[in-house]
């Protein structure tokens, strides 16, 4: 019964001393300036838990999470820090930070103190994406109509999909007009799934092995899938070198709640 | 002796109070309906056994396994849960589940609960896809007799390969009308096998780095073989960007068999 | 001394009341039809041997290795079980089993069997195959000379190479005629080398990532490169989409030999 | 308090009899050269640290990365040695040597030392790269404005990345001018950044699988993220065969540094 | 200190009774025709060494490697037999063997042998390249000055890089004629640097997943560098469907420095 799993993690909590801490994150006012300014880096780090984690005693696990509680708090200040539960929608993954700050050392920092934890010798480093958003490209260039749609704002939700994609060498060739013009048709697919799916772009040509980091949020897992697929059919997926590989699928989870799974 | 093992693995579940269980899945009709409606949601799951699980003596793994077989319980109401063993035709994996709901995050709470057991501490996540069933885009244009012959039930069998799909930008650039035609080709080259092989489709762009999971089960996998040569020499296979990789082979399994097999 | 090893071994076995096996596989005449007939399943799973293994005191090593000869004799009315040690001469992988069978099932079994042993307990399973035999495609339209040509028997050898091939989507699409005249210079350029060479081809085509797995035997390797060359030669070599990746190359071995190998 | 823990093992090397070493690398007068003259060696090693490092003891640990010390101190004299923190910036490696030297033995040799300490028995070589300055290629044909521009010297700062480049055989094949032009082309993308992000170009081909490896460093992510971009827009930039797979992102930190993070 | 490890080696050895073997290969003369003869197999075995080995005590390291010496010299009547150490310069993997031979079958034993040392017991087989050496197709239908040129003795050096290629179809669909203008234009490039880089090539088309092994041993890496880079230079270049992935690059060293290396 997990809720009794959780007031026995909760009651371990309070017994260290831990109890009350507000997680995750930065302040509100914070967070939500780190997520909607450009110029502000945001690093994905997919983990694997190992084996032998699974093999300590339940006690042990609790413990060690609960200093995993304590690195998030100390730096919830400066990042905003998002979890995800990965293990079951993707493979050889069992949880993701998304991390927002604006300066990405603070980002390696966290991810350095959540390492030297007791929980941190149990993890191996999956994947790692790096980006910073920026300002439109395009979107100064659209129809007002586009932009007024595109103002207003989407519903998250459970779900979470981050797609890395690298373009090919004729994309950054193109004359700015004629990518001004696919994005324009990008943008047109996109539409009818603004509401029901949150979309976040990352920049990330030089901070990895991709051109962009995107990050999806949605109650629809369907209709996630039918923008992908609108998406991949107008001409600048033409472009698209690389698509995934990987795709990480998840659910948003609190820390608590991820806490909860992997304490068990 | 299999029988004499199982017969000690039916006696162990009985000492420990597990008798009488009816494995697995939801019940026949809700079962019917997930197998079957557009929206639900599959999810493919391939594990590799660690070896220290090996290592374990049989009354450990006996008991281990029947902590799975309360999960799979546990969750038989929302899901369709079909098992599969690919230990000795698929390197690198030796099971499979395959799993349905009309909710996404119940496939991966089963999951996190079937890694959350005894057993589950010694399973390493291979492949992971996930797809869901929709209504069919093409057979509505097909002629009539073709709609007729693809009304035919086809017979099911031990043998199960799932085979995931990318197809290349040009394909899902092409006009719905060409598509169409090149899908009735498709089918036309299917329908020989189509009363010995069983198929299922799965879309999946979005939702993992394939755009179909295809599903087969038969007993002659020398149809198998036919049929996948046949789709093989049609303009749409020419889309195909990849095909396979991994290519999941096995053959259709209980609960109970696999606990036979990985209880000895 | 590999000898005074082997009486070591052998008087073990006797020990264990494993002497007067005749060991592997089927009576000679089910063997031939197996290796000769159209529709048989073959299926060649290649294992690495953990570290631990070698780590195992010898009498220990003994004793697994004798139960695995149990499995192969428990299975060798159904099988015709092949062994080779690949050690030495492919990375990744210490031996590997080619085994034909009626059933696909059959093949499966043996494995899961082998896996379930003492000694399985130390294998990962590395690159599996999967084909099956098949009257011949082009040879019935080839001139008589040549079909008298390849009625010839080629003489077998110690070293094997299993070379999975997967071919592009454009000769599929050819018309038969067009495939039946490449088969054709494709078969003279390998003529030369049909006394020396071996050759066993599978057609794999959906029951697994590859077309077709093509197995060779010689007692002259460097006929076995100039074969593979003549062949990378002719225009039909252009519509190999992948050839190899792995090949896996080794000798023949009986399975007392291999556990000579391995029990040292 | 990491300023504590820094304490704690300043005093432990003390009481190793450590103190006073001045780390890492040659006199700066020798470093500047091996840093700046041509027919220099290169050679980038990124290794992983096992969990089982993370599970021995802080005493044993400080213990083993003062003996880590100990070997940078013995090769000071013969290479320049910097060093770098990938973990939380790259995935499956957690730091860097970048190594220079006259002699491709010497850089050999110290990885060997390294990796003969307590510390070496935990780590993994997961990416080495080889390289070697040469006196530009393509410079001595630029324009007199863009020679002076390049003259001015680069700022440093914490960010580092490593990005190695294949190009295609069409680029080799080339008449100079052609190339000449291309570069002068890529020269004036990059110059916008030249102030903000300092570069070093090793040449690799026949050292490893790369024709180059292409260094940076900048306190501006955004600068060298732009400054990537810009060169992804010019015509060289089509014969790129491979870019990054890997790129190591990082941080700049001293070998104490280091030894404060690993030892934590 | 090297120099005292060493003489604390040496003495265990001569403590071993291991004194006094001359070590490695086969006579000076059977080593000369092993490597100059056509109708040679070469068998190039690179390994890596578990973290477990240098977990062990030195001394019984130093027993384990002197087995390894046993092995050798039981081998060297046989085989010729090189050394290279790895480490450093090419990532997962610690050193490598050449082998020479007549006979195919004894590399492997060898390396069977080896793998049967307790030493073996902490190696694991990272790459296995397989060819054989031809007389030289091309070189009679060269200019007589050229073929005077190629017959100047190179000098060998402490240098050594590995570097499997494997040629696209259309290569091999050339004319002779064609190939032979190839790869003189591809010898002519190469004579600057046939003084000083030695090498040495290997056919390995159906032996493994290359066409070809080449290999090169040089004292001056910057020659190396220049002879691959004039190599990518000409058309035969263009045919290079893979060109290392991996490279192999190391140093030479006895079979003692080796041990003295990982007797560390």
């Amino acid at each position: 019964m997990p809720s009794m799993r959780y007031v026995a993690i909760v009651m371990a909590l309070i017994a260290l001393g831990l109890d009350g801490i507000v997680l995750p994150g930065a302040s509100a006012m914070e967070r939500d300036k780190l997520l909607s300014d450009p110029g502000v880096y945001g690093t994905f780090a997919a983990f694997q838990i190992d084996d032998e984690w699974r093999r300590l005693d339940q006690k042990t696990r609790q413990a060690h999470l609960s200093a995993l509680k304590g690195v998030v708090e100390r730096h919830k200040d400066k990042l905003a820090i998002d979890t995800y539960l990965l293990r079951g929608l993707s493979d050889h993954a069992d949880f993701l930070f998304r991390l927002h700050s604006t300066d990405l050392k603070d980002n390696q920092q966290f991810l350095v103190d959540v390492l030297a934890t007791p929980f941190g010798q149990y993890l191996s480093s999956q994947t790692i994406f790096n980006g910073m958003s920026k300002k439109a490209n395009y979107v100064p260039g659209f129809p007002d109509q586009m932009k007024a749609d595109l103002k207003v704002p989407s519903d998250s939700g459970t779900y979470v999909a981050v797609i890395p994609i690298r373009k090919d060498a004729d994309w950054w060739m193109l004359p700015q007009d004629k990518r001004q013009a696919m994005m324009q048709e990008h943008t047109e697919a996109a539409l009818p799934y603004h509401k029901t799916v949150k979309r976040k772009l990352y920049h990330s040509t030089g901070l990895d092995d991709f051109d962009f980091i995107t990050y999806f949020e949605t109650a629809r897992p369907e209709d996630l899938h039918s923008l992908i697929l609108a998406l991949s059919k107008v001409k600048e997926a033409h472009h698209n070198k690389r698509f995934g590989h990987p795709t990480l699928v998840g659910t948003i989870r609190s820390l608590d709640q991820l806490i909860e799974v992997f304490g068990q």
